[in-house]
């Protein structure tokens, strides 16, 4: 079996369709009936360079799994990476030079941030140019428009590598489990938040200290906020919870706690419930109306969700068909970020011949339902959850009763119950309590009483407790 | 936003277009300007009824999602099945009156077996109509065959409901990774064994008394063989590895070893080394050659596979972009399954209007590699891997030394060592060795010598350890 001729972009001979090798024949009609897809990459940092690394050192697998070549037109990029060889292609310091130039088909947009980020994307589809972005704020903050602007111009805007790096999971929930209605899904999609927790449960460290340590092993940021508290999150759940629900993008109903107050204490009591404190991501359709929210959160111990460690990420996903499935691997990174761009470029180079690829062929950008204008988002004092407390409180006869008496006095019930000496040994003691489901707004109240309480002297401390069941 | 108008088939009235409200164009469009997909389903058993519901209960849902109405217009089937609502569908006892039906377009089979199965699916190719199936054994042992007589008419045959039950693991493979070379994978593909394994380790109790509770659970078949011999797993293997690797289907390639000579003693031992059993359909692909072998494997207990657990599947796929992916959920049952098959329809829907769905539109059946016609597959005793083994002898001094000398002669080395008297108190002893990776035919040839060996009474027992690092 030999190779399909070298592609030229012209259309077949006919002498070769004349031999009788089917296979012969259908490769090199493949090979050279369809136009090369020409990409121009903006952006050469981490996942640029992966890109580029990707496309040419898989270019024959490519070509022969979507009939095209991928042909790497142009490199937009403020300084050259030596990570990636860019030799054989033309590079332009200016982003906009790709977004205006006729020879590209697909712009790959990788230099992140809204606001260059937005400009560039726009005048790509003025242009009459298909996206793929990794971009997770941009989608998120931005994607209605984005969307709307793309749906008029008839061009397909791809985010796969937004959520979750490597894992497919924008294309699990939008064609994998099409026929699903989605109840929930929950996720830890932020592999920096996951590694310091992770840390901080091996290590019995704080919050600080592991920060630090993920800074110098180039797992966080300089300045981290996006990542530890939880907005990096915020946006890919974002993004997961449109897919899953059929509604907009709706990132400013997101509630958002990060996880700098988590101590260590905190860690080794829940252990002690059973349970490992992770950095969640839920978005829950429920007859009230959407929750969306990233927080921490207390999951038992045996669930296969608390044993993601590390910067790994994972989604579970509950369809009404399906079940729970789940889907994990590394969410950042170079090639693991590369992966899933190079799959939307491949999903668009199969419709490039389509005669309207908006006309039903290709998938929407969002499963966007009729009639999902007007959908409810919960603020987070109407969720109903579970709950783990800490109080902080003088070591004395009598301060559980006053605590468990406003608890009662609220209508919360109390699942279980520990009372611990301070590892300090400074004459206080910690009341852990686990209890029931209760709507949010309640048990903020009845934490506001308990805080003035004389013998409480530290602040009290709610995370929410999911059974993910 | 009100509702898009009830779809007809007949294309769109020009007074709607008129309106400024371009949401509800797009849906008027998307409403009656595709015409409905129109499906006959094959076999009305577990999956089949759950097809109906899950069609029936999200119709509208996957009409927003799809653009066109899925209406559901034949049904074929030996007997009326109260699991799901056949009221309105027509119903025939004859599967052929459905592949022959001009109204139907895609025709989903999920008759099982490979005979009726066989000629059914041909017979649907051959009148021109898309189908779907659940049926594992006949892609992994027909599917070579049937793909190419559906390229020759035009027509697409998928078959994600065919692996691994709900996870979308071969649209994952196929389009989600497309951009990797795939290295390894290795899953947990058969339920039932996953069932028998997880309980003989919870309850220490022997195979023989697990599967019959499986049996009475309804977890296994009467005849259990197909589940616990690894058939039904190799199956499985096959369909995914050749979407791995871009090779044809090697189902008789398949080296396949089932559990039922496990046994507590081997679960506890191999819990002691820090190991936990699981039965894996693993496919390599090597520089010698490509590894398709299905049989019990030894892996970390701290591998997020090992917590895998009764009849839940996991595929973990090592792509060389990606890196570790896994996928994970409910690997049979009625709508899980219906879950896949929904979606396969809804793949073709949206393919339905373009010029020649095998064009270079739609994702074609396999991945199939030019060039990949002699790939070579490796035998059992080629391949190079770690194994545990475990020997019953008696409790004599001198009995370590002749098998370790056995060992050494033949160029193995033991990572680690366990001697361990019998539960049976019976002047037997356990001699439990774990050797480092060794082409398997070395091995081989040592456990026959040491077999012989005067004071080793029972079975050399051997099974393969995994790292999957």
């Amino acid at each position: 079996m030999s190779p399909p001729p070298p592609d030229n972009g012209n259309r077949g001979c006919i002498f070769m369709v004349k031999s009788n090798n089917d296979l012969m024949i259908k490769n090199f009609l493949r090979g050279v009936s369809l136009k090369p897809v020409k990409v121009g990459v903006c952006g050469l940092g981490v996942v640029g360079s992966g890109t580029v690394n990707v496309l040419q050192r898989n270019a024959e697998q490519l070509k022969s799994r979507t009939g095209r070549s991928i042909q790497l037109v142009q490199i937009a990029a403020r300084r050259p990476n030596p990570a990636c060889d860019t030799a054989d292609i033309s590079v332009t310091s200016d982003v906009f030079d790709v977004a205006k130039n006729p020879e590209v088909d697909i712009l790959i947009e990788l230099i992140g941030g809204c606001d260059v980020a937005l400009d560039l994307v726009n005048t790509a589809i003025e242009n009459g140019k298909h996206v793929v972005t990794a971009n997770k704020a941009l989608i998120a903050e931005h994607g209605n428009e984005i969307f709307e602007r793309a749906r008029k111009k008839g061009v397909i805007v791809a985010y796969e590598a937004s959520v979750a790096g490597a894992i497919p999971v924008v294309k699990a929930l939008r064609e994998g489990l099409v026929g699903n209605r989605i109840n929930w899904l929950a996720g830890i999609i932020n592999g920096t938040g996951n590694f310091i927790l992770t840390k901080m449960k091996e290590c019995d460290s704080p919050f600080a200290e592991v920060l630090e340590e993920a800074q110098q092993l180039g797992y966080a940021e300089a300045d981290p906020t996006f990542d530890v508290e939880g907005i990096d999150a915020a946006h890919k759940l974002t993004i997961l919870a449109a897919n899953a629900f059929g509604t907009k993008l709706m990132f400013d109903e997101t509630y958002t706690e990060g996880i700098s107050r988590i101590t260590p204490d905190d860690i080794r009591y829940a252990e002690e419930l059973g349970y490992c404190i992770k950095h969640l991501g839920i978005a829950h359709q429920t007859n009230q109306g959407v929750e969306l929210r990233v927080h921490p959160t207390l999951i038992p111990q045996t669930h296969l969700l608390a044993r993601v460690d590390g910067v790994m990420n994972s989604v579970l996903i509950n369809g009404d068909a399906a079940g729970q499935t789940m889907y994990y691997g590394p969410g950042a990174g170079s090639e693991p970020t590369a992966s899933a761009v190079v799959a939307d470029i491949a999903d668009i180079a199969r419709l490039l011949d389509a005669p309207d690829v908006l006309s039903g062929t290709s998938v929407p950008p969002l499963p966007y339902d009729a009639g999902q204008d007007d959908v409810i988002t919960l603020s987070i004092e109407d969720i109903v959850a579970a709950s783990y407390v800490r109080i902080r409180a003088k070591d004395h006869p009598g301060v559980l009763m006053k605590v468990t008496e406003v608890i009662g006095r609220h209508g919360i019930n109390i699942d279980a119950l520990l009372q611990k000496e301070t590892r300090e040994n400074d004459g206080m003691a910690d009341i852990v309590l686990l209890t029931d489901k209760i709507r949010e707004g309640v048990l903020i109240k009845a934490l506001q009483v308990i805080a003035e309480l004389d013998d409480v002297t530290g602040p009290v401390t709610h995370i929410r407790v999911e059974h993910l069941g």
